[in-house]
């Protein structure tokens, strides 16, 4: 399947303290923000930083502490990387494949209240892939991702 | 700055089991791989998977346990994103820059022996970015990093 990556989002806890980082930091700019998620549109794909709670609660992973510069990230729940497919149809399948190769269904997938379909595998260390169908993206013939609304 | 990652590592504890997930579960081919790392091409940027004890050694964050699906990813130096840069000279301002906005430096920024130079910071939640000057990985204008050797 497509060799893509959609999204990266790291878990936070302070949405102005992660904001001053990568806004003042990196010098970036949000292409959407709420009081709990920021989207960057970065080459190819999309960052995002959601507040850890959140991200821990949607991938069906609690336990996530909100994380710090010196403890490292929480360790369950704090980094999700997402693989975009382009039909819904495409969803279960690639979960199937992922669990057969040694991966673990974390969460099955089912259709988010923002529309959609997806489920989350963890790879063999734990690692957690999103495979999400999403039409409000799109992707391009070499699998670069925008985000849209 | 470019609003660009370069890589994204995802530290493993076996790499004969982690590579079974990624080429037999996502269906990606690598575009290089030794004992202890794999990259593969994604869209734009590369995704590595590296011994979890060499990673965490290498942003000077020890501490990384084997991590495993249920237990989610080691607390400490499982995961490294990467933020390249076209001049070598341009490491330590964006790093300096990082750590005014409230980041932490991990590793200050040195020559590693495959050439280039680099350091790490840690964001306030404790996500470790790599800023790299890696003369062998072109980027093109649009921020798209193409693995190269």
């Amino acid at each position: 399947m497509q060799q893509q990556m959609a999204v990266v989002t790291l878990g936070i806890a302070d949405p102005a303290r992660s904001r001053r980082f990568y806004v003042d930091g990196f010098g970036w700019a949000p292409v959407f923000e709420s009081a709990e998620i920021i989207f960057y549109q970065m080459n190819g794909f999309v960052l995002a930083t959601w507040l850890a709670s959140a991200l821990a609660a949607d991938m069906r992973r609690p336990g996530a502490a909100a994380p710090g510069p010196t403890s490292g990230p929480a360790g369950t729940g704090a980094v999700a990387l997402a693989h975009n497919v382009g039909r819904r149809d495409d969803v279960d399948p690639v979960m199937a494949a992922l669990e057969r190769a040694g991966g673990t269904i974390l969460r099955p997938a089912d259709a988010p209240p923002h529309g959609g379909y997806r489920g989350y595998v963890a790879d063999p260390d734990g690692h957690a892939w999103e495979i999400a169908w999403n039409p409000a993206w799109p992707i391009d013939p070499q699998g670069h991702v925008s985000f849209g609304l």
